[in-house]
């Protein structure tokens, strides 16, 4: 049994609200527990320069966590003058998963902008964005293909993640801020409405796995990404049925 | 009539929320009509470099917007890597209004950073800012108090902060964006309880302003602040108590 | 009686001296009692990226000091790789005054920089930099009239900044270094020939003022901006002609 | 069969040169087909400021490409001003794995930072780096624990790394420039001599990929880097042994 | 004959004014030609990390053009956000000069700093700059020993520096910025009060000078820079005496 | 008699080997004694903003050290977030110095880059750096006259650079470190193949020198130079004719 309660492959109370913000094209503020993103889709009709005259379009996300969203203040990156590592490698994953499950050349020339901002974190902050942000950005999609900009939905596939890790010896589904930094194996997972990985990130610095270990973490994995994609599809309505169509297209 | 059928001295709807981060020592959220800012307070047992061994405290603020607060979005100041101007003049504008109601010595050799992050920007955010930040203070001081770690409540009298300006020829209370882009004059004003002004900011840039106009302003301003403050008071409740006794004996 | 046998509303003494910098279109070097500032102006046929293709001209100015233009040596922001806060809004705010005063569309697409360069400070740099920026400015549109650049000369109308304050109890003019360390408010004032307000900016951070304060502020003020202006068109000559000629054009 | 002739589970030919540093504590040149990555080992008598006072020891690792290791030359990354994102994620990458086969404590208060310059890129940088790096640290432990400063040798267990991925619909190992370049999914895989996981980083962005796939990646990963470890104990010699009877000793 | 008449031997007209600033220990406006620098020199009672502990001084420099001292105008380094090549190298060369000729252990665990900055720039700012820093070091020195805090007076000997180049096919000396931009060979000399060379940089970027030109242009070298020691010493005065005595002393 | 019995005019084994990156355009790895330097020349068919239009080439240069290319580790620049004054000052020394022998006309609108990565320093990296350099540069021009791309050969003469100084009182030609570090004075002379200068760059801080000491550093300059030119013209040659053929033709 798991502080609050929970059974180890026991997500915690996820919540999506839509609209949130009245500017963006998509937004969506995520809970997971009390890890709480804001997160929005913003659509730019160009690419950046490396994209240009491909037509395709182009998906990026930015990452960032408020100054407070953390027990103790942390220093804001704007401040520092540069971003750290971690930020980096966050917002690089979170736009590298979003893509695979878009179809870039249907997007057209456009890019949209995922912004993850975590207003408050308790563990699992960058699968929360990725969860979250594909809400937003599958919204920002309809948008597109509403102002009948689209000829095919560019979105071939549901995508979520959650973290899974080894907290006192037995592999847990999600864990929050406590698990997370006593557990001594932590891993994101990726996955699509399909089923198939996108990302794999495991690491035992404070202790190496062996197979068995990554086996059970994998099937929790799975598991819990496919609770967040109902979570995903009640929210987005009938939007996810565009997405359910394009996806059976793909693999027709 | 103004849009939304405002009269010229109307304030917006005003909402704060209080207590909406788990760490912070002091946190509301404030809304202004669809202006909406988190404020959260943080205290540290240290003071910057420069106020070391004065026996002092210190107050400082930060101020930020997320990149789609606004009609477009916005590049992160982290990925710029430098802070703009218009940031810079906002939270040194947000830091010195709150320091001038607040005994220094009284809070002993701590700092209190407020963070203003501006979710969704229409209009006033600084002055929102400035508000909501008041309140934020507040809680956190009231926190130290109930800690025992003051001897003094630090906080000698209210402040708030609307914005006036001329939209249309007249002199209007707390302008939205639409209206600020069309105002001729833009006013920022900061005052306390007592009716006094700590911060008068006001801009001409496209068109001069004479002094009648400017005590009509004014005028407007004093409104509007008195109303601010009453919110305050609301939400603030207990805490507000102590400022008023604290408020009275400075007078006495 | 003051510091130096001032009384309250008498400036420092008030010298330009113009055409100091061999290259530039237009240069002034100004001092205000032991404040001296070199202004000059730069014409660049072109304008910012964000001003294109309007038709329309731009005035933008640059403020730094001298490491040591201060009783102790201040780090070159060009070595720590950033500009100050401070810097940021006194720049903002000497190009946001002088924009106030000139007709952009008959500038034509062309820039005008206005390097202030603070060579000794002893208070009211800012001030002094925007009553010396105007002529360098004024200068350079006549030098751009005389190549027949312009079919109207773009200056509406003078412009001219003091600084008063309360010092002691008793609100003065035009404070130097000592006044301006103790002075509980402090008050920059910029107007335009014709007496209207283009900026005001007053802060009470020790000690908030009431309204019958700032009436007594802001009179002070009138009357030494009028004083700087009477300067201006003295050094100006039939420069300043001009100027009134066009403003005299705007009113009738 | 694969370009240059190699078998799907075939690694390029690994050479390793020791000693090719006159300076550092630990230095090794290696060769993993035409990847070639010059990898030193520095110790410093202090640790990072947030290692202060915990009587253990911290191991780094900094990564970089020479401008014209690659095809097309890259601009430096310290004449842009910053890491960039994939260089911030390698050495991170780096540092931790290396960390996973330290007894921290075992080192004492100092700091051993591994170099990873990469003088020629033909994919797999970052996993040639980890093993590089990992036998230069060897050497760093082995020059401390012959001048008497080591009561117990500090690494625990032998550590290597090689990518795997999905080319043409195979799974191979050790991906040359061209093969990753036309991947449909890229792992890297860091495992520890007694054959536990201690990084695992897949990526399908253009394909996602399935468990028995993840399978067959994982199983030619294993493969690949218990023969780098045969390649590392080789050039180690003596030092080989006392990691052996290190890691024994823990297992024991 | 030389443009503006000069022989090819001669210096432009050379201008010293001291105390300049009312801040500074030290301070002297220099005009060589068109060519306007101001020098001051700052003293701090603390030596750079480098250097504590040693029982020595340091003296260093910075070096900076005003915007608009060129005939078009340069962005200025603070808002590029970093010193250009050119910068460093100067200020690099001024302080490396100025220590040539300090006892360092004489003066003490103090940093003189010699700030350059050009008002108006018509070639030869670097050594302009060096020679006009020295009179300011000199001030400062000999501020410090009335105020009894040195026990041995710190400069050992005279120091200036002047260009010379291939002009035209002719050698000559001292430079101005049009013989500057047309020299096939340009270079720099720092030269003590005895006539011995402290820094000599000569560049033929556009043409390889032979020993023969390099001899000529060393002999006005020499020439020049005495000439300029002459203007140093009747600005200096009695300080003038104070470093022939110690520059006595040390041949002695 | 110096440190490894090397006589005063003896340079260090010098090795050259060329084509050591599979890459470039150009390539040689540089072994002075114990400094190593691998020098790479890229060519790219662009010129940078300032040489648009005018039908010319370009040469420039990046000069760095790896953290342990000596005796401490150095943080990297890139680490820093910005380029020390000693590395702007070397590679502009660089670039400046391979211009002098280049016909850019002849090389046409293209740009030659050469990457100078000091693998271990033991003294004299920056004169390596340009001997090096040279033949990097020389190959990738004969690629570019292989491709036909040349109507003439564009390297107009030898060049070539070594360091002089003064050691214990004796003038010695190729510095090591220890030497470097104890000498009085210290000179960097670059010459052509003709024997005239390009670049003369002698500092003196420690000790000013005399005429005489110059005349004699100058002479070892040219000798050791002579003999480096001769290392260029083995490992170069048939392209080393092709420059002797073009130095010939531009002094006939």
């Amino acid at each position: 049994m798991r502080s609050n309660g929970r059974n180890s492959d026991q997500l915690r109370p996820v919540t999506l609200t839509a609209n949130v913000n009245k500017y963006a094209e998509g937004s969506v503020f995520i809970q997971v527990g009390d890890t709480k993103v804001m997160c929005t889709a913003t659509v730019e009709e160009r690419v950046p320069p490396f994209m240009k005259g491909q037509g395709k379009g182009w998906v990026t996300a930015e990452y960032s966590m408020l100054p407070r969203a953390t027990h103790s203040r942390n220093q804001r990156e704007s401040a520092r003058g540069k971003l750290t590592g971690r930020t980096m490698e966050i917002q690089r994953l979170i736009g590298r998963a979003l893509r695979s499950v878009v179809d870039l050349p249907a997007l057209g020339e456009r890019t949209i902008t995922l912004d993850c901002d975590v207003i408050q974190a308790d563990g699992g902050t960058r699968t929360t964005s990725i969860t979250g942000a594909f809400v937003a950005m599958a919204m920002a999609m309809n948008k597109l293909s509403q102002q009948n900009k689209l000829s095919t939905f560019p979105i071939t596939d549901f995508l979520a993640s959650v973290s899974v890790g080894v907290v006192n010896g037995t592999p847990v589904l999600d864990l929050n801020y406590d698990e997370d930094s006593k557990a001594k194996v932590d891993m994101n997972v990726v996955m699509t409405g399909a089923g198939k990985f996108v990302e794999l990130q495991g690491t035992g610095e404070d202790s190496p796995f062996d197979r068995e270990e990554l086996n059970q973490l994998i099937s929790l994995g799975e598991l819990g990404i496919q609770e967040m994609i109902s979570h995903q599809k009640e929210i987005l309505g009938p939007i996810a049925d565009k997405i359910t169509q394009r996806s059976a297209g793909v693999k027709a």
